[in-house]
């Protein structure tokens, strides 16, 4: 990607201001950091997704106008996007009506503001990897399970794109063969085993043969929620544990190919099913990796919950147009 | 690993040599190199390694002795060895008596030569790509499938070798949770399935059942033969076509996973088996991988046999120890 210095941004100058936005399917976030990565202050605005591209544009407008409101010298706006970036333009976002949507030129057009975007999950483990919990990993693999599976690499200390900048589809590798039918159209993947989707997919059908659960029908009209598991699992729900424990388990059996394959010395679980049971789920996940690596590659490697959640994104996507521009 | 110049180094000499030697468990080859990288002289004998260490060293040192015998002005020795390699030294080596033995130190002291050692697959990997079939990748992924199944990686135009050095262990990457017991003690490992041992295994297991196959008793004394494999799936036996294409199906699907995962340009496919039965195996592998990666991602990943067979290694601890000391 070319980014072009614009004449405002004169060298020298005391104080600048960044901007880390996290446009996801239901929400638009965003926050204001000064050069050292302190956070001044944030905006949430819904995405309103189903009302099509205009209106996530406006959305996102709103939360960009609130932001500049105060702030002066703002050098940069990073963005992170839940689909494939390609030259920085957004190639493909299942989730959202941006594809094709060249979001780079639109910021400069409206604000004359540098900007860089990136892949979300990408993006939040930059954010961990430079503020969070895989800060000075050399190798990091993070794993981000909400609806879907989301993965990011940190390889040899930088953020690893492969060779046309489609790597890190994690929750798409196989785990199972004859597993079940992914949402990519694929089978077995990670995703179909341990997203909330597959969680979904497993408490409907549970509850459909007649088993006892405290999880509602109303509960799954949309996607269930991360804290409504969460309770159940405090609960007892046997259902729900039931299938937290193999959401766990091939999690663990991801991990345990992912550690023989990278080495990494980090590997960083968030996301909302994380956020909200990382601890009953970490110990498992722990425990099937053990199972399923080399013992001497095993011992090598920290397992850590998410630092900064819900603000990863923002950190790496500020961090990322904070490198490209140059502090 | 520090490399030492020693004073013979003269830097400004017109013409000077290079050693590159592949250890492995049944034979130890050697060839001297001039700078660019053509092959002057080989040599090649039996490793010994049932004798134990005093013997593969000795034919270690006829070897080197050889192929120094003509040359001048040898610069350094890259060994590629079966094993891991920490801090220059062999730190474990599971089918070789060479265990904690500091192959560089020796050769050092021995030859007054420097030298560098690297994993054999990693050696492998590093000369396709230098030399061989993955040459200008910025991206790829080496499969060496023998009697067991070695990988190597190249991402970010270099070798990868992950936080402490035991990266790209490709064999013993899970793909299948309730498979087979693996050498290395795990279930359901890439080399449990796809690897000489596992069809070691399963055409014992098919002749104890009955089933008919051109394979004898006697080939399976010692493990089976690539060519003796290649010859009964040429007859068209049953048994070994059937066996194979499962072997074919394991690796597609670590393909596809991999794919997803690294987005690689090239994927590479070396060691005995494919090197016999490449042509006849490769379509089943890149068809099973297409099921099993996201097809974007599938369509920027070339699938290649090994160019340079059994001298990839040779050519990988060349290039290796020559960047090391410095052309």
């Amino acid at each position: 990607m070319k980014i072009i210095k614009y004449e405002s941004f004169k060298e020298g100058e005391d104080m600048s201001n960044w901007i880390g936005v996290d446009i996801g399917g239901t929400k638009i976030l965003g926050a204001l950091f000064d050069d050292k990565g302190n956070k001044i202050k944030t905006e949430k605005k819904s995405s309103k997704s189903s009302k099509g591209k205009e209106k996530v544009i406006d959305q996102l407008k709103k939360v960009l106008d609130t932001l500049l409101e105060d702030s002066k010298d703002v050098k940069g706006i990073g963005i992170g996007v839940p689909g494939v970036i390609k030259d920085g333009k957004i190639a493909f976002t299942p989730n959202m009506p941006l594809n094709e949507f060249n979001l780079i030129d639109f910021v400069k057009e409206e604000y004359k503001i540098d900007c860089f975007v990136e892949n979300d999950a990408n993006a939040s483990m930059y954010g961990e990897w430079k503020f969070g919990a895989a800060k000075g990993a050399k190798n990091a693999v993070g794993y981000f399970v909400g609806t879907g599976i989301g993965g990011g690499l940190i390889l040899n200390n930088s953020l690893y794109r492969g060779s046309y900048n489609f790597a890190a589809e994690i929750g798409h590798m196989n785990v199972y063969p004859q597993g079940p039918l992914c949402g990519c159209n694929l089978r077995g993947c990670l995703e179909s085993l341990s997203s909330k989707v597959a969680i979904q997919r497993e408490i409907t059908r549970k509850r459909e043969r007649g088993e006892k659960t405290v999880i509602k029908k109303s509960d799954l009209k949309n996607i269930v929620k991360s804290s409504t598991l969460k309770s159940a699992y405090d609960e007892g729900d046997k259902v729900v544990r039931s299938i937290l424990n193999d959401v766990a388990f091939y999690l663990g059996i991801n991990a345990g190919s992912i550690i023989n394959l990278l080495n990494p010395d980090v590997i960083l679980y968030g996301g909302g099913i994380m956020e909200a049971l990382g601890e009953e789920l970490l110990p498992i996940i722990i425990e099937t990796a053990k199972q399923y690596s080399i013992p001497h590659i095993f011992d090598t490697c920290e397992f850590k919950l998410s630092k900064l959640k819900d603000d990863a994104c923002l950190y790496g996507a500020f961090s990322l147009i904070q490198e490209k521009v140059g502090a």
